[in-house]
């Protein structure tokens, strides 16, 4: 919670305690949308329904739309079929698109039976494309001109018809709903001559969407060539809608939350944090961490193995922490670099073989860095300083090559699993740390004892 | 590289040598500066100077400022006067701004002795802000109104001075350069009374931020606001530029890339992965592996110090790999959730004490989850399956007890850890899971040990 908030959030209990509503009314009146849904999800429940009948009319539908689900349905159940009808017919159609698919059925009802006939026609057809696609997040609410309208007679339409729109300042030029062309507001206010047609300074090179993109594809575009807006048009190219900057800066985020999670070895959530519970976490948590514990038993089965081995020479097994947890962090390095360069676009599967040629210099550098460094390390802090005289020169050695070679393997498969990953349609990111460990682990360990039996057993 | 640049690619390679350089041109003017810039830096170097050259004029300096600072260098080198003159006044002043802070000091000169006066004056302007600022970001250029204009002179003098501008589509109102407020153009054209004063629709409760700002709390308002545009205010409340929301989303993506480095134990790095060599990726990674490894001497200590328990029972070698890596796992689930969490916002210091409930809480659930899978399994699956007589009950409990601790352990450390560094002014993400697995490793040990001493040893 933002300081800012907190001050804001005392002001307005109290003014609520000493029942000062038209002072209420004006310090809210100040708010912005955004920050008037900060405060209410602060507060507590019982006080927002009557918050929201103090917010001025044009705040409160964009209030509402940035409250969190369960706040939303909790006014919708206080609210009169006359404030819903106010609200809901107030939205953005994306945005109401969004409540719907959100609420339970009985409140969906409620809502669909006091929306108008027009915004229910369009919050259909919005729920009708697969999640997470263009279709499912654009506003079908957009300004079309007509090629042969004068500037003059855009701007005039633009006027008439505009007070609805999500934006206004990229206009579409179409007929028979085909689009034509791009205009930007900009553009209409500083040609000099009124009576030029649109045609004539509209762009034609028109960068679009289908509505079944991905939305994640659709916001990197967005990103990408910093547009306000990106048209959505169906496979027959007709137009049907628009994607907007700040839809597309939520997607992002949201998408990044899942990538990161994922690489955490945790199930995705949208929930802030503080909004969840220790039981919500828990089932987001538990499944990766019983995946990757009962994996674990091939690293024991391994040990066992060589348990004659490590009986006999028990030095051994002070260095395997060190060695398991280099190979982690190396494997970790490159899978999450490889994650986050495929989900920004930056690599693909073809550059599959020039990844692992840089990933094994990249390694050998880092290998062998890391091994000589871990020689001197040992037989200067564990042997002299520590006085561990089991530790020999050859020992030394076993530990080091290994350490190298456990890098190398970490980095290639590191980097290898989560572009087959994305080749076979998973997410890359389950690919990541947690569960490139467990297999550098069980690696390392074969390495390790293959070393010893080839150099110290014999 | 996306399959669609290939194509182009290729299509621009033939007609390059071909010579068909008239349909070059025709084929680039339909392009989008972004896209230019992407096949640019796919294409030999030499090409980079003649194909410029048949670039429109609009769309050069647009796709000049995409370039990578490399790109950028090459073609300054290759322009005479008139050239870089040409593209220099034509580039936004924060994107000349940011090109003067890449350039090495010879090409900074003769940008600089090209740059119109006011631009350079705005240039250097910029460049004296603390880098990551809002000063340091903004651009200087933006629509300012009188409060006692009338809406057609408003609109007069935005078609007037529009041009420059990197966007028209919130105007800032001022008297003596100090912010009353806002009108975005969407208002002034859908007011039906032309002579409606702008005082009379501006929006007075102006959200602002300070030249100092970071350009991470600048973004993150943008997005939360769905603004175009934020003004920027100097110290004495006076305006001085916007930050416009392309900039932020660019931001935002700087940072979600600093943060996932930092959480894999890499080195922050700026360029993207295929035009970084091995030795740069060695050069960004190997300073946490060495830090990572060296710290693992205290669990090699540990383990040397419980030798003795360790030769008497050489079975619980085989545990350690799971419990050290349900340990890694655990923490870095809570860290790294915490540090998306922070990053965000949804999180700050004054929670901790919530935060380690929650942890705590979830860490009992998983904890004994895992604990009673482990025992189960150790049970079955090692003892009977795999035929391991070593094991006894007691071994097992031994084990699930300091698995059960561990995950506790870890999840406490895992939130703290980054919560403690942020308020020490330090970035949490560097918190993650590399150190937290190196701490957790050793405590987890520790309790491994010391149950084993009470339980088995006596």
């Amino acid at each position: 919670m933002a300081a800012h908030n907190v001050t804001v959030k005392k002001t307005i209990t109290a003014l609520l305690d000493a029942k000062k509503y038209q002072t209420l009314k004006d310090v809210l009146a100040t708010m912005n949308p955004a920050d008037v849904a900060a405060v209410f999800e602060e507060l507590d429940e019982e006080c927002m329904p009557l918050l929201f009948r103090l917010l001025p009319k044009e705040t409160a539908a964009e209030a509402f739309a940035e409250l969190q689900p369960e706040s939303q349905e909790l006014l919708i159940r206080g609210f009169s079929d006359t404030e819903l009808r106010e609200v809901v017919n107030e939205l953005y159609v994306d945005d109401a698109a969004d409540l719907v698919e959100e609420m339970p059925a009985n409140v969906v009802k409620r809502i669909l039976a006091q929306a108008h006939p027009e915004m229910r026609q369009e919050i259909n057809r919005i729920l009708q494309y697969p999640e997470n696609s263009a279709g499912s997040i654009m506003n079908t609410e957009y300004v079309s001109l007509r090629p042969r309208m004068t500037i003059a007679e855009a701007i005039t339409r633009i006027r008439r018809t505009g007070v609805d729109k999500e934006t206004i300042y990229t206009c579409y030029v179409t007929e028979a709903r085909r689009l034509l062309g791009t205009v930007s507001v900009k553009d209409l206010l500083l040609t000099e001559d009124d009576s030029t047609p649109v045609s004539e300074i509209m762009d034609e090179n028109v960068i679009s969407v289908s509505t079944l993109t991905d939305q994640e594809a659709v916001a990197k575009m967005l990103s990408k060539y910093n547009f306000i807006a990106l048209p959505v048009v169906d496979t027959d190219a007709r137009m049907v809608g628009i994607v907007t900057f700040d839809d597309a800066m939520d997607v992002i985020e949201e998408e990044t939350n899942e990538d990161i999670d994922l690489m955490a070895g945790i199930t995705p959530s949208e929930k802030p944090y503080l909004r969840s519970n220790a039981w919500e976490l828990f089932k987001h948590r538990i499944p990766w961490l019983m995946l990757l514990m009962v994996s674990a038993t091939f690293t024991g089965m391994i040990i066992t193995g060589f348990e004659s081995a490590l009986a006999a020479q028990v030095v051994l097994t002070a260095f395997i922490p060190m060695l398991m947890d280099t190979g982690g962090n190396s494997g970790s390095q490159s899978s999450v670099t490889i994650i986050r360069a495929l989900s920004l676009g930056e690599v693909e599967f073809v550059d599959l073989p020039q990844v692992i040629w840089k990933e094994i210099q990249t390694a050998v550098l880092c290998g062998v860095s890391l091994a000589s460094l871990c020689f001197v390390k040992i037989l200067i802090v564990d042997r002299l300083l520590l006085g561990n005289s089991a530790i020999t020169v050859l020992i030394a050695f076993v530990v080091c090559f290994t350490m190298a070679v456990t890098v190398l393997i970490a980095k290639v498969i590191g980097c290898t699993l989560p572009m087959c990953a994305k080749r076979l349609g998973f997410d890359p990111a389950v690919m990541a740390s947690p569960f490139i460990t467990t297999i550098v682990d069980a690696l390392s360990l074969l390495v390790y004892f293959g070393a010893t039996s080839v150099l110290l057993l014999h």
